[in-house]
């Protein structure tokens, strides 16, 4: 979920300085907008790690802003007034009126994740409270609002540097927070808790937006233009549907610096090295497989990949030493007749595995977030909703014992076409290229932005992404193979 | 919740049998315009009260309509098949096309309503499974849908009258039940897990509906009903946005006998015993507000009704006794411009009392799903969804220890033109008369109709309906008090 803001993004100096002028005239054209039309009002959430820069992305945004038409909020300890109400009677005596902006920082989010951390409750009272959080939030926006939920990430070592320079800073040295992030251990449980929140409570009309916090200008511009994009499309759609999806695409990263980007697509093996290695993982998931620990779980693994990246050729890899009657491969393409009388997900839930089993999707439910979302075959709301419905999806599998492993098989342009040419020139693998593949690459930018979302709003510990370099086929079918088998070690041991 | 499933509805075999063909045609036709439309499928959700007449509902159902087009599931037991894979797989695997309807027999409610009585969890987990559900429901809706949820209900005393009658009946004491329905502690725990179930699994796209099953003819007729004007709708309804609404109005019975109806409105006090039990209730009331357990709690009174019914007059004799910095009265009316600029709640969100304290609304957030309803005032969405935001917020308030009555001080319709009669001609009352109440007095019906939904849907055992006879205001004035000081007591007990 964090993954793609643990790259280091950053943006020079000069770039920056040259972006804001237009960007702070635009919001401030669009805060006006929204006082004129005074037809909702907009929220801001900030929750993150800490020293990822929430505090500092407020006083930018009333520096940019006209900051009469900003109300920030803190929510540190209630006072006696508000303790003598029901919690949630803080909150809605600071909601911006219809025409204002109104920053949280410190919400009903920080609430739950300090509760959390600090071990006062339970999951299922931390999901009790996501849920009234999200009656809240579904309230306020059938209403009208606008709600932008801002996640500032920074990966452990980042967060720990951070630290350090804000401890030997005497303009910062006096903030207290009511964890300890000196300990490495609430780092952890701070973002393995983020996680679960920000999959149960992103919703197409309230999405979580993650941002890595390391750079101050990268950090700044991206939350400025998220605002801008966001706060346009509301001002423009005058007869907006409630509660209204938020504008996609959803991460497009200012830098040109995609996740796909940060692979050292170099990585290679050389064929004696492949050889050896094929065969002990081979050797090892067949073992795997007939464990007797294998009874409580299934295994399924999720193909999806650039075209031409192959997937069939890894397939192949891992079923070459199983026996045939404990694993299925699933194609995925077209929907039947039947499978269209029936909602989505339905297709893939019928061919999931009984316990003991191991389904391969070659491509996958992930269809709906990539080709389908890029060559709009459904509607943006359509595909800003299956994010949440895949993370229900998964959840409910892993929870009943399968263990998921999804591979995204990524190569480069150039590779792509070469591999694209030569199969035209090859007689027995001409089957394997068409008009669609040429059209597909063209989209490559679009491909890439949606492969960045799905990776950012799917990947989760219960269900990782496994990005796989695969310019090199020998390196790419070790990398995942050796995967299956550390994810089903990794379940067994837990068991 | 089950309030108006209590009152002993029926319909005779006279007025069933003729209205029984006319129903079937339309049922017939509809279930195969349903079939060519080939949009979208019907989903039907069977619970309720054991021997409220489930089992024969499916049945008729099945000789009504085309039972080739109705797949019914049950799901007791479940396979070993379904064992090996998660527990949702045996649901998806079950539902029906688009173009057909499915029966679902026992379903999640099933499993959650029996794991709770029998104490195999707590709420927690309970709210956890209905979070899974309202997901589950909420995707298949976007995906087009049609859900009824039905609660077939019968009060305890009809219950154990009824399996009475099964037990000497040989065709049906083969039954087995997963619940020991003859402890009359079982009855009472289903019907409140029922309540909370409904209470937060009701979406206006996906609504249940509360069914009185005493009466065969009665039961039948409204299922049909239900089903009729639900399926006409959205098959009308060509380009309907998803998730769609239910249609209103949600429970116009069929017997025109409402909750209302069921009151006795002759009940009345004479002079003496007035001024004895007023007085009597009053420096009750006084003592419990200064009793020292009352700094736990708020109080809160909601006073709803029609016009004329002597709101006002009560609220005077609640608050004659009592000292006035321990209360305040907040008059709702048409909302001011800050308030317009907020969400629907936020204007009495702004007036909950702070604990040890007493607010009484002189009409109240019921205003939406009241005259807003009835006027047109707002769209049915909005007043369709306000019955869940304001079961929410109202369990907010309890959950902080508010103590919450809620009044509806009902007077018959000859009694209302008395009064106003008598106001026009008294020189002193005339402003109490108004050119809007006789334009309300001729939407009796409507209102109704709309009071029935109100109690139906936001009686809860939390912020339980108070019905007042207030045809004699002596009565009502004292039944008011006397309300108000069982609940503190209660809740003082329950502390």
């Amino acid at each position: 979920m964090f993954e793609s803001a643990e790259i280091g993004r950053t943006i020079d100096k000069a770039r920056f300085d040259a972006a804001v002028p237009e960007l702070r005239e635009a919001l401030l054209e669009a805060q006006y907008e929204l006082q004129q039309q005074a037809r909702f009002p907009v929220l801001i959430l900030l929750c993150g790690v800490e020293g990822a820069g929430k505090g500092e992305t407020v006083k930018l945004l009333n520096e940019w802003m006209d900051p009469r038409l900003i109300q920030v909020s803190t929510f540190d300890q209630p006072s006696d007034e508000e303790l003598a109400r029901p919690p949630a009677w803080r909150y809605w005596r600071q909601l911006p009126p219809k025409g204002r902006m109104g920053v949280f920082f410190g919400n009903w989010y920080s609430q739950m994740l300090q509760g959390r951390v600090h071990g006062d409750f339970k999951n299922a009272v931390l999901d009790q409270a996501l849920d009234a959080a999200s009656a809240l939030e579904r309230m306020l926006c059938d209403e009208g609002a606008l709600i932008f939920k801002f996640w500032f990430h920074l990966s452990k070592s980042q967060m720990k540097a951070r630290l350090k320079s804000l401890q030997d800073d005497p303009l910062h040295s006096w903030r207290i927070s009511p964890l300890d992030w000196q300990q490495s251990k609430t780092y952890d449980k701070y973002v393995r808790v983020g996680e679960r929140v920000l999959r149960r409570s992103s919703r197409d009309y309230a999405p979580w937006y993650v941002v890595e916090g390391v750079d101050e200008y990268y950090r700044s511009l991206t939350v400025g233009r998220i605002l801008l994009e966001g706060l346009q499309a509301a001002l423009n759609a005058k007869n907006r549907p409630l509660p209204q999806p938020h504008a996609a695409p959803l991460t497009s990263s200012l830098d040109n610096l995609g996740l796909l980007d940060s692979l050292d697509m170099s990585q290679a093996l050389d064929k004696d090295d492949y050889n050896e290695q094929l065969i002990t993982e081979q050797a090892r998931l067949s073992g795997l497989l007939r464990d007797k620990r294998m009874r409580k779980h299934a295994l399924v693994a999720v193909f999806e990949g650039n075209d031409a990246a192959g997937k069939g050729g890894a397939i192949r890899r891992v079923t070459a030493a199983l026996d045939p009657r404990l694993y299925r491969i699933v194609q995925v393409a077209a929907p039947t007749d039947e499978e269209r009388a029936q909602p989505y997900l339905w297709r893939f839930w019928r061919q999931i595995p009984a316990r003991g089993k191991f389904t391969m999707f070659d491509r996958s439910w992930y269809g709906r977030v990539l080709v389908e979302r890029v060559e709009g075959f459904c509607s943006p709301a359509d595909w800003l909703r299956a994010y949440g419905e895949i993370n229900d999806f998964e959840e409910q599998l892993t929870d009943a014992g399968v263990v998921l492993v999804k591979f995204w098989l990524a190569i480069d342009q150039d590779t792509q076409l070469q591999r694209f040419n030569e199969r035209e020139q090859t007689p027995f693998k001409r089957f394997k290229i068409t008009e669609d593949d040429w059209r597909n690459r063209e989209k490559w930018p679009q491909y890439r932005d949606a492969v960045g979302d799905m990776v950012d709003r799917t990947s989760t510990e219960l269900a990782p992404w496994t990005l796989v370099e695969a310019n090199d086929k020998r390196f790419a079918r070790v990398k995942v193979l050796r995967t299956i088998n550390a994810a089903l070690e990794a379940a067994f041991e837990r068991d």
